[in-house]
């Protein structure tokens, strides 16, 4: 038996339930933005050499909750960790973002790929969520994570980020049978990488698709949120207790049907206001986010204007989870990250009576 | 007197009224996917050694009408005339987009802005306008253009395009009243600009804003759409006869605002689907666009199909302009807009019946 999280805002939050305050975790809170951080990913080679070494991993998962009062962890990964225990070999290059050495080149490139077992081919990312659970003798939940199926696809077939999506795009628009067959493939496999993230102790699920949104609606639900679909069917038929969190970035056009494929939670980029997306998505799903990243850099009077003004568009009432509209900036001043998790706790009473 | 068009189908549309096939242009058709246009490229300089020699920009403006039936020609220029203009040094990295020499470092640089006379310094644009006008003796529209005041500024404040904005958000979190200040001067410049190419000869006008879609919407309104919005009123007044064009990359959102500032058409990116879109505007403004330019890159076959299902979300009835949801790739193959250009006029004639 697991400790339970003696800070279970965040899970009542997801539920509807009836909340003090506002719960906030920060997308990217581990991370280079602090000095501690930096200190650990200097002593190893490269970034993934930090998630696969699950001590590391967990320091780093907890630094910014010594820091700041926040109301979850979220595991220390990649979202890409599935199709590199595929074989494609991730990597990242300074200030490029992520590589990978071997992408897909062919329909049988595809055919060869095999569904990684969690335990035994992405066993540092388990061991990682179990010795997290374990130092945070359940003071805030855990989240776990994944990329999409659809954002993975996109860095298998471009093998690397791109601006056009020259490759996956010409992909689907004369292979769209061959995309689905590696959908399926990605699909089937982060399923039971979720499930076994639950298994080892995590307390929330977030399912990060980065790249739905340069899709047409048609083919967003297609090929992202199809796949998307299946795979919180697939949690939700092993523990329906556990809350699943879907984020398109860019997909503010589609969040009824989002909605509507039975995730407890849609995470919000800045560009939709939070009031219309309740009013949305009715009561359905609770809306996590969405504070623009870029609002740290500003005065700490305006970060605190700017936070009341996400939570007033919110509103009275539970089913707000806190959070930037995307990942925190690396050079960002941690006192403004404080300044904005006491904002929130503080002007989100009001909200809760 | 200038000869009115021969071919006055995108005039036509944007008004709304009977059109025998749908119109059809390209952001960017004259560019880098045309080896003519490459040849004429490589005897000059720069970029904007082209655009400053009306006679080449003239050439090139025209060359993609030899090849193809378009409905329309478009000025070739850069969006970013307005503040070169202004004294900031814009010039191109290969590879990298524009760059300002001197972006904007204070207030103090903010106040000191002029505006420019469209006449003496962007006296090359309107030569340019004035001779395609000539050249093309009537046989279709041209059309005239400028960024987006919110749109300059980025680039203004930022010195070249951006991930995250970091500068310019800095300026509108912590001194709105800056950027609005240079706003204010940006909506004069502007307005003044497209007004001085109606008289050359402009015979409809496109507003590009590129970087709208990177606020949040309250800030969108305040910061972009309002002062196009005094652009428009501002174009109307003098000639209502002249067609203006909207287009905010991202901006799907918004719709509904954006159709309510008095333009007669918005452009949309493929992230919206044509017949929301349509129902959403509720018939107050045409509809450009909106093929994935990425489509380009497939078959012939595929191509047609996609044209198809744009023509098909938009429906029966004038008030559509078929473009692309972005400027075309440098690299798609000249025979497939051939291919394009043949589908969209072939099958759109059942919905002008």
């Amino acid at each position: 038996m697991m400790p339970q999280p003696t800070n279970d805002c965040l899970l009542r939050a997801l539920r509807h339930e009836h909340v003090e305050v506002t719960p906030i975790w920060m997308m990217r809170q581990a991370g280079r933005y602090l000095p501690e951080y930096r200190k650990v990913r200097e002593q190893v080679g490269g970034f993934m050499d930090l998630c696969r070494t699950p001590d590391l991993a967990c320091e780093v998962t907890l630094q910014p909750l010594r820091r700041f009062p926040l109301d979850a962890a979220i595991l220390f990964s990649d979202i890409l960790t599935v199709p590199d225990a595929m074989g494609l070999g991730l990597h990242f290059v300074e200030g490029e973002g992520p590589r990978f050495e071997r992408p897909l080149q062919s329909a049988k490139d595809i055919e060869a790929l095999g569904v990684p077992d969690p335990e035994q081919d992405l066993r540092y990312v388990m061991d990682t969520v179990r010795l997290i659970r374990h130092e945070l003798a359940g003071r805030v939940p855990l989240i776990g994570f994944s990329g999409s199926p659809w954002t993975l696809a996109t860095y298998m077939l471009e093998g690397q980020s791109s601006r056009d999506f020259r490759v996956t795009k010409t992909w689907i628009y004369n292979h769209p049978e061959a995309v689905h067959a590696l959908l399926n493939v990605l699909t089937e496999a982060v399923s039971l990488y979720l499930l076994a993230q639950i298994r080892a102790g995590a307390q929330a699920l977030m399912l990060f698709d980065t790249w739905g949104g340069i899709l047409t609606p048609k083919d967003y639900r297609a090929f992202s949120l199809a796949p998307m679909e299946r795979i919180v069917r697939s949690l939700k038929a092993h523990d329906p207790s556990v809350p699943v969190i879907l984020f398109t970035k860019g997909g503010g056009a589609w969040l009824e049907a989002m909605a509507a494929v039975g995730c407890d939670a849609l995470s919000l980029d800045w560009t939709t206001d939070l009031s219309t997306a309740r009013a949305r998505v009715c009561g359905k799903v609770a809306l996590q986010g969405n504070l623009d990243p870029s609002v740290l850099y500003a005065s700490p009077a305006v970060i605190r204007t700017q936070a009341a003004e996400v939570l007033a568009a919110y509103g009275a009432g539970s089913g707000h989870v806190f959070n930037l509209g995307h990942g925190i900036h690396p050079d960002v001043p941690p006192e403004h990250v404080a300044t904005l998790v006491e904002a929130v706790h503080d002007l989100s009473r009001i909200y809760h009576l």
